[in-house]
C-alpha cells in the first residue's frame, strides 16, 4: 500500500545492500523512516522494540532474521541457537515461531555454500504468501461486505486496532476487504477505534487509510456502541492474534466489548485471519493473557512544540492496569473471514477449514 | 472532601471578594488553581470551557451565576435573557435548568432592592442541599454495597468517568456511596475508566481516590469487560447527566458499553444521582446528544519535561468524531440510587419517587 503516494511493503529485501529494509513504526504516524536491518541482533532489536508488529509481519520479519543469522553463523548448532534467541525475542507470537522453524527445516541437507541463499528464497517466498493470502481475505471479504451494503449509499465499517497492513506485509487483514472494496467502487467509510492504550487505530490504521484516501473517521473507544445504537456501523471487522478452534476470538483488549454491542444492536461482527492464526491444539483457558507495562497507558508519544514527545498523564500517585488482549466468545462472532472463504465461528465450520489445509 | 490534606468544597461564595470561587478543573490532576468567578460570563465561559464540571455541580455554578446576573441586570426581561443564555451553555445538563430557574422562581415579587441578596442566598441553600443529597445518596448506596460486599474480602466497584466530589460540591453521586463505605471500614478497591477522550476518570476520580487514600487502579476504557468476564468487578456505579422517567440514563459516552457488559456478566449496574437529574417531562429521542470539538480527542494535556504541555496525538490529516454522551435503555440499568432512596430504572418505581417529590 501507499505513503505520500509511494507504494511500499512493510519489509523487504535490499539486493543493492544485501540487507532488510523496514518502516519503523513505533515513529508513525508523526516520522516515516525506514531502517536497515543488517544483522540478527537488528532483527532481535526491531521485534522487542515493535519497531514491527503484527502478528503476520513478525513471522516474516523472523524468516528474514533467519537469513542474516545464516550469514553470520556458518555452524549449523551455532546457527539454531541464534535462532532460539530470536524466536525468545516475543515468546507469545506463533507465527514467529512457525516461521522462523519453516526456513531452518528448509535448510536441513542444504549444502554449506546454499545456506544463505536458500533461506533468503524461503523468507521471500514467506512474505509473498503473506502478500497472497491477505489478498484473497480482501477478495473474500468483499463479496461480504458487498452484499451488506446493498441499497446503501455508502458501507460504514467499523474497526478495532491495527490489522492493516502495517501488521502483515501488505493488504492487512481486517483492512484487506476494505481495501478491496475501495479498489472496486464500493463507496465505504471507516470509524477507527483510537484503540487506548498505544493507539493502534489513530497512529496506524487512520494513518493508513488516509494514504489510501479512504474516508475514515478516529473515535474513542466508547464511542461504538453509540454509533451502533444510531444505526451508523453496517459491520465491524477485526484482526485476531489468534482464534481458537471452537470461533473464540483473542484480539485486543476491547474488541469483546464492541462485539457485545454489535451482537445486542444486531450488526454483523467479523474476525479477519491468515487461518495460521487459528489455534488447533488449545483450549481458551490455557492461553495467557498478556498483561503489559502501565507506561504504555500513562505515557503517551505525540507533537508538543513540533517535537515528537512523550508526555505523562495520569497523576503520578496512580496505578493503572494494562491488560493487553481479550476473548470474545464465538457466539458474538458472526463469520470468520481467511484466505480459503468464510467460515462460522464454531467448531464444525472451522473442521471444514482445518480438513483442507491438511 | 481533601486535596492534599486540606478540605474543600467545588465552589463557594467568599463574601470578602464578594465573589464566587472554582477550583479549575481543567488543570487537575497536574495543578490545583483556585479561580475567581466575578460576572456571568465568568460563569459561562467556567461551565462551556469545563472548568467546571458535572451536572450537580453545573447546577450549583448556574445558580451562583443568577446571583452575578442579578448584580448586573437590574431590568427583569434582561436578567432573563442573560439566564437563558446561561442556560444554553450546555444543553444536556437538566440541572443547570432546574437550578436557574429555581433562583429565578425565587426572584418572582421580590423587592429590587432584594433581588442580589435573595439569589444569592437561594444558591448557597441549593449548594448546601447538593451536599446533604450527595451525603444521603452515600448512606443508600452503602447499604447496597454492603449488602453485595456480603462474603467478599474486597468489594470491586467500577466506574467510568468522574461523578465524583469534583462533579458536585461535595461527596459526589457515584463516589458518594464509595465514600461512605470507607468511612464505615468496607474495605474496597475501584477500577477507574480512564474515559477517553478528556480522561475525567484518571484525571479526576483517580486522584480524588487517591486523596481519600482508597485503593484505585486506572484501566484503559477497553478493559471493563475483560475484568468482568474474569469475576473482578462486583458492582458498576455511574452518575448521570440525566435520567429520564422510564429510567433510561443519558451520561458520558462509554457508559452504554460498560452497562451492556455488566448486563451480560450478571453484575448490578447502579446509577447515582440527585432526584433533581430526573427528567420528568421529556423523552429520551426530545434529547440533542452534545458533540464536541474534536480538539478534546486529538489534543492531550500532560506532563513532558516537567511542564503541562498539550500534545497532539493523531496524524494531522485525520478527521475525528467527538460525542460526549450516550444513552443507557434501562433494562441494563439494575437501580437508580438517589437521596430519597433506591429506586428501579422504570416509570412505576421512578412514579414513586415523583409523587414523593411533589
Amino acid at each position: 500500500m501507499r505513503i505520500n503516494g509511494k507504494k511500499y511493503t512493510t519489509i523487504w529485501y535490499e539486493a543493492k545492500t544485501d540487507s532488510i529494509k523496514i518502516i519503523n513504526q513505533t515513529l508513525l504516524p508523526h516520522n516515516i523512516k525506514i531502517e536497515k536491518m543488517s544483522s540478527l541482533v537488528d532483527i532481535i532489536d526491531a521485534i522487542k522494540s515493535m519497531k514491527v508488529r503484527g502478528a503476520p509481519l513478525i513471522g516474516c520479519t523472523g524468516a528474514f532474521g533467519v537469513y542474516l543469522a545464516a550469514r553470520q553463523f556458518k555452524e549449523k548448532t551455532d546457527l539454531h541457537k541464534a535462532c532460539k534467541k530470536l524466536i525468545e525475542s516475543r515468546p507469545t507470537a506463533v507465527n514467529l515461531e512457525w516461521a522462523v522453524n519453516r526456513v531452518l527445516n528448509k535448510l536441513e541437507g542444504v549444502d554449506v555454500n546454499k545456506l544463505e541463499e536458500t533461506a533468503l528464497s524461503e523468507a521471500i517466498e514467506i512474505a509473498n504468501e503473506d502478500i497472497s493470502f491477505c489478498k484473497k481475505i480482501g477478495e473474500h471479504g468483499y463479496n461480504v461486505f458487498k452484499e451488506i451494503k446493498k441499497n446503501k449509499q455508502t458501507l460504514n465499517i467499523l474497526t478495532h486496532c491495527n490489522a492493516g497492513w502495517l501488521a502483515t506485509v501488505d493488504w492487512g487483514t481486517a483492512t484487506a476487504p476494505i481495501y478491496y472494496c475501495n479498489d472496486n467502487n464500493i463507496n465505504l467509510h471507516v470509524w477507527v477505534d483510537e484503540t487506548r492504550p498505544r493507539l493502534q487505530g489513530a497512529f496506524l490504521t487512520s494513518f493508513e487509510l488516509n494514504n489510501e484516501n479512504i474516508d475514515n473517521t478516529i473515535i474513542s473507544d466508547n464511542t461504538g456502541g453509540f454509533l451502533m445504537q444510531k444505526n451508523k456501523v453496517d459491520v465491524c471487522i477485526t484482526g485476531a492474534d489468534r482464534v481458537m478452534k471452537n470461533g473464540d476470538v483473542i484480539n485486543k483488549i476491547g474488541t469483546y466489548e464492541k462485539a457485545l454491542a454489535a451482537y445486542e444492536n444486531h450488526i454483523p461482527f467479523y474476525v479477519a485471519i491468515p487461518s495460521s492464526s487459528i489455534d488447533w491444539s488449545k483450549n481458551v483457558e490455557d492461553i495467557e493473557i498478556e498483561q503489559r507495562s502501565s507506561l504504555e497507558l500513562s505515557c503517551i508519544t505525540g507533537i508538543a512544540n513540533n517535537k515528537i514527545q512523550e508526555t505523562y498523564i495520569y497523576p503520578q500517585e496512580s496505578k493503572a492496569l494494562n491488560i493487553a488482549f481479550d476473548v470474545t466468545p464465538s457466539k458474538f462472532i458472526t463469520g470468520i473471514i481467511t484466505e480459503h472463504g468464510v467460515f462460522n465461528a464454531n467448531e464444525k465450520s472451522l473442521g471444514i477449514l482445518e480438513n483442507k489445509l491438511s
